[in-house]
């Protein structure tokens, strides 16, 4: 049978990235949808389990992404409610591609870190997607993890939803100045920025005389976030710190994506969050 | 040549099922058309027929489908104005799977019963695209057939309508509670049913000492439309009367749909409506 | 690598044209983007290159299409400033067909004249897509060009665009009735008709007596633009002219189009714009 990718999202149309990933995992065939919401999305999908018989609807997947990661998570959930018995194809989400950013970050930390449980760690500008869920990760392997924001409340409402969605505890911090962010970084064992493009939000000489083990910046474009990591650091040690450059981690997010579509196939009955992402991608690297 | 399907909607996106169909019926690109109307359709199929030369535009069909029977047949009238001389390609038409679930539904029919020529036979809630072109069909192999409604006016105005467009004289007739059900199924040889979704239109034992010799239900949602009938049920004796389920009258759809798309590719000059499926798909059962 | 072209379009939907014209150019993967505008595009083709090593991005190609030329060529600038470094794709602009179509009609003429340098050329209602860009390609090969308007304005007003675009002096000229039309067509070597469809612009009779060496008419839906031309007339000569029809005219664009598109998949860095789709079309015929 042919393998069809149904790749729906949030936004008006499917990002062209997901849409070449996905021909690039082994689809056959790609279905595009944009502007899937959780009141059309049962249209969408509903018909595609009467085309197969049981053993063929494993050649059939449905991935989500898009910008718009709380509407992708519901409509993730809405899709669960929608298949019934054998009736059924498996789904991944991923929105902005921050559940596998953030797992080929995090991936990368554990490999570098002899014990992440009961470490401590911080995400600087943490509240975004790729931000919340590194902060998610890290939480489940048992750091300790704060999430910075320039405002308290910002971070405090993304930690009590996390908390909600993942039962994780996360610390909310303030970060108004590069004092403030010197004095968070200080007792850490591990450092992530994940700010906004263009914004560095620590310098060279703040981080390396401190205490930290592990330095990860997500942001591909100049100024990076971390001043004195390279994009392409991966695993390179700078003054008794392991860093990690953007460009590797998206190397690693790449595999990650891929193994996750190709994964869809072969089974259809599989659902794939940011947990079971994180998952079956440990089991790769 | 590349095998092209152009497969359109009068719905907001064409239905996963058309699509994947039109894959499993051996198309090697699909392009998707929502929102079809009457006044985009020109511009949509037009420019099709001047990228291949004439002995290659075999290699490009058209479906339409979609929630709106009406439409889609206008449309389908619209689309053979726009072809000119050889400059054509073949279409068919299959709106809410109505044309080839009917075909299935009649042909089971036919092949179960020694003479379908002078029978009587009844639609009960026979309005919907479905049920209405069974009785077309019927009516065309010499049934005589009435079609009911919980309104009167309802199955007059369906009637009169495919008097006009398939000269058929079907009965309209009024079924406001299980008596009438029970009058109205007394002095018939077929009873289908093809209410909506979850109405259970016939009990077991309205039916089971009646002189009916088929019962046929095209719903697959429990409750089914007629009691005592299993989903599966496939040429299957009940008291005497031969029953077809909708999962049974599925499976034949599905061969009849996938066996008009692949037909497309045979030449460029068909044109599959409710009569021309059913006259292709006789000579496949 | 499978050959993704990215289809897009200024109009609501890309022509079907557009999308079997690149199945046929080799690509395996059609992604089609309607509505395009300069405010999307970004979205639309940023992420694209983030998919693949820099040695497989010349296996994504882009095409835009659609009615509006003024569009589609500043989405052409605008995309050329969204790629950096190795980080891009290939592009090819073809609104409406008139790139093709004037590289075409250019090509076949310069092949049948001897000598298009410093020859007098008209291009009949040559305001539209098709006649501009004829008119800009025979300027460039050095010919004296006229384009005629019902109304100078018009004229006028194109002629000053393509100054601006191509730095070429085209010469505006009103033409109200017939015998504008012979007074016009009097002092040229060649003689191009491009107005709109069903407008017949030059009887038969006014112009077998005239010195003119070349007839070309792109319209192939009659009436056609000039009497006494057939649609599939190629090199055919006519009292001492040598006339092309719109219908071999067609074939060659076709030619030139599928050649375009395959040219996209072999780097990642080329751009197709009119001039550099003549160019490379000079090599083919």
């Amino acid at each position: 049978m042919k393998k069809v990718l149904m790749c729906l999202s949030t936004d008006l149309q499917p990002s062209s990235f997901d849409i070449i990933t996905g021909i690039d995992s082994g689809a056959d065939f790609i279905l595009p949808y944009g502007s899937v919401s959780e009141s059309n999305v049962k249209d969408i999908v509903y018909d595609c389990v009467f085309t197969r018989s049981k053993k063929d609807l494993k050649s059939i997947g449905i991935f989500i992404g898009g910008r718009d990661v709380q509407l992708t998570e519901s409509i993730g959930e809405t899709i669960k409610g929608i298949f019934f018995d054998d009736l059924r194809v498996s789904v991944a989400l991923d929105p902005m591609g921050a559940y596998t950013t953030a797992t080929a970050t995090v991936l990368k930390i554990k490999k570098a870190l002899h014990r992440i449980n009961g470490s401590n760690s911080v995400v600087l500008a943490g509240t975004g997607p790729i931000g919340q869920n590194i902060a998610v990760l890290l939480a489940k392997e048992g750091s300790n993890v704060s999430i910075t924001s320039r405002k308290l409340e910002k971070a405090k409402s993304v930690c009590d939803l996390l908390e909600k969605k993942y039962s994780v505890d996360i610390k909310p911090s303030e970060v108004k100045n590069d004092s403030d962010t010197e004095r968070i970084i200080s007792n850490k064992d591990i450092v992530v920025s994940s700010g906004a493009i263009g914004i560095k939000l620590l310098s060279k000489y703040t981080w390396i005389d401190k205490n930290i083990k592990i330095l990860a910046d997500v942001n591909a474009v100049p100024p990076l976030g971390i001043g004195g990591i390279g994009p392409h650091d991966d695993f390179v040690e700078k003054y008794n710190k392991i860093c990690f450059g953007a460009i590797a981690i998206g190397e690693l997010k790449m595999v990650i994506h891929r193994k996750i579509i190709s994964e869809l196939f072969k089974s259809n009955n599989l659902f794939f969050g940011l947990l079971e992402i994180y998952k079956l991608s440990e089991k790769i690297t």
